[in-house]
């Protein structure tokens, strides 16, 4: 019986496999892969492993006691907020200085996240933080090195393999999303704004979703359409004041995220009774999504679960419209391995947490699609947690 | 009489003076800056403005009809989301390509978003987009060029101070906020939970937002902190799934956005009657904000505004607490200019939009800060919009 590494130990081997000497993470979402700590603003809080040796989480002092709760190797606190201390950019560099020297890490090469174009909020989500010039500078000056390696392949490959404890989170996420994801079928009645559906779901997750199941920040991201205009539901869609009519579709996309870890569902519902086509389409993309779960077992590749998806539904009678069928998700809303799509060659791997959203919509009948999210087993993939209504319960 | 600038105008006479040929625009914050268009996905969308002639806005095919009827300039529209088409990434390649080459840009200096460390998300909040080497990428291959220019700082600048237009839109956003501010008072009462109090928040902003004196998308950021833990609400707090109890200060700190413009709120209640010394510490808070507001004329020093507020707590019985005294809004939750802190040599203008938040925090008493934005005019700066309470109402 083999034991399984540590995230650290992972990164540590595929830092080798490149000749990086430390990386240096400064996204919630890397951060939280590294340590298990999910920072709570943006570029005020980092972290950094070398090659051999162990990783440091560099926070605010304020979050030191909670993050000793959750991280339990080392902890460099720094000054922030308040002004009548060493400056937090100052003390951070000092750390940073510190903890390169320590490790024979200056002149090094640098493991940074150079090309993460799509990036997860932290706690603090109305200001995300990037990767910017600025990091760029502060890994110069404190590793005293030109040598930046963009690390970010290595990252999303080894993010997309979910170790035991993160799968318990992410079903945990999953569980919360379904407070809202009943919110909605239960507030999707004619006589409400679109709005006013979204801020029911988001309201039942927030509520009910801090401290469930030790769970100590929730945040929720739900957009909601209904009516004709569901037909285009494949594009991005957004919640407007319109008010929500007898017998309209409605259509719900639905982020969520506790402590780090993300979850990706969309929902569709009729409010008042659905016509047989309605029915049927509903029917089929749920036929597609179970297909593509299925369908994914370790060794196959994404353009087969993609194609697993679009058969179930033409079986079914309609054909799948072509956006993707889905996609890896956990460390961010949208994961970029596995890509559930025609043409992909990237592997299932057990481990994988993916989300499948099969959808069809037509003029006059509605926009129809359905997601959840699914672990990767030897025996397909297994839902983590669901609703149980469909358009007529 | 002078005619004023347009957005484009005053950004083409800053690339002159940093001799930059194009403008190359990815953040949502930004776009919305050039062309008054606030996008929907993150990386799905660019504005480019070449330093003569006419500026671009390039989106998804979807949403041109919407950008149409806010940017009256060219709009260059490429597929998206559906894979039955040229993809996305090839055609705005395209897209970029040939507009270099009308404009002669081919082989030019390139300006573009290289220090934005902090970022406002799109509609699409739930993955905002950033600007890493995928963007520089595309810029090199699109301009055939190596010669790429951070025009982050003349961004910065440009936008702190806000057109006639850009006024009247933040005066609606931070009126669709005091809808979340008064639900605030009105949730905060012992027996509900913070997270239930920040849920309330979030569904008033939600509800009543959209298609509020013609908004289209609005998103809300609250998070609440009570009880005497908020004696140390100077850190960023989050809320919990705590119960607020008879006579607990409770805190709201509030992100809102409305079509891109964003503001940002505190507000501290009693959650039952408070104590006198609880009522002068707001008080004292309060004259601290509207001494440092009376003080915000243009000519005078972000250091300056911030010494008003202090001395005017100060003179109320409480000694300000040392985290920033304010900050200028409008385009980010906070944007970089002015600083309101001490030291701050950041010049006061007419036009900037600042917010202000002068906190005081004493264990056992709790924590009282109180934040609105206001307009920096002759006369000092005037709130855009404020709710009526304090802590008796």
């Amino acid at each position: 019986m083999t034991m399984s590494l540590s995230r650290v130990e992972q990164l540590q081997e595929e830092m080798r496999a490149s000749s990086v000497d430390a990386l240096f993470l400064c996204l919630a979402e890397n951060i939280l892969l590294a340590t298990g700590y999910w920072l709570q603003i943006g570029n005020l809080g980092f972290a950094v492993v070398p090659a051999e040796g162990a990783a440091a989480l560099i926070i605010p002092e304020y979050e030191a006691e909670e993050a000793k709760g959750i991280w339990s190797g080392e902890i460099l606190a720094f000054p922030a907020i308040r002004l009548d201390q060493q400056p937090a950019g100052q003390a951070i560099l000092g750390h940073l200085g510190d903890l390169a020297s320590r490790n024979g890490l200056k002149g090094g090469r640098v493991g940074f996240e150079g090309s993460f174009q799509a990036v997860a909020p932290p706690v603090l989500d109305g200001e995300p933080n990037t990767v910017a010039s600025g990091t760029a500078a502060m890994i110069r000056a404190a590793f005293e090195t030109e040598e930046l390696f963009d690390f970010t392949a290595s990252l999303e490959d080894l993010r997309a393999v979910k170790t035991a404890d993160e799968i318990e989170r992410l079903r945990v996420t999953n569980e919360i999303a379904c407070f809202g994801l009943d919110a909605f079928k239960e507030a999707s009645v004619a006589g409400r704004t679109e709005a006013e559906v979204a801020a029911a779901v988001n309201s039942a997750i927030v509520s009910q979703g801090h401290g469930y199941r030790g769970t100590r920040v929730v945040r929720s991201y739900p957009t909601v359409w209904s009516g004709a205009e569901t037909a285009d539901g494949w594009q991005y869609f957004r919640h407007r004041n319109r008010v929500i009519e007898e017998n309209d579709v409605v259509m719900l996309e639905l982020g969520t995220v506790a402590d780090g870890f993300w979850s990706d569902h969309t929902r569709t519902v009729v409010a008042g009774r659905p016509t047989d086509t309605q029915r049927s389409a509903l029917e089929a993309v749920l036929a597609a999504s179970q297909a593509a779960f299925a369908a994914a077992k370790p060794g196959v590749t994404g353009e087969a679960v993609d194609a697993a998806s679009r058969a179930a539904c033409l079986a079914a009678g309609f054909e799948q419209f072509p956006h993707h069928t889905g996609h890896g998700t956990g460390f961010r809303y949208h994961e970029s391995r596995p890509q559930i799509v025609p043409g992909s060659d990237h592997i299932v791997s057990a481990g994988h947490v993916i989300a499948t959203e099969p959808g069809y919509y037509a003029d006059g009948v509605g926009g129809f699609r359905h997601e959840d999210n699914a672990l990767v087993t030897e025996d397909g993939a297994k839902v983590l947690a669901t609703t149980s209504y469909g358009l007529d319960d």
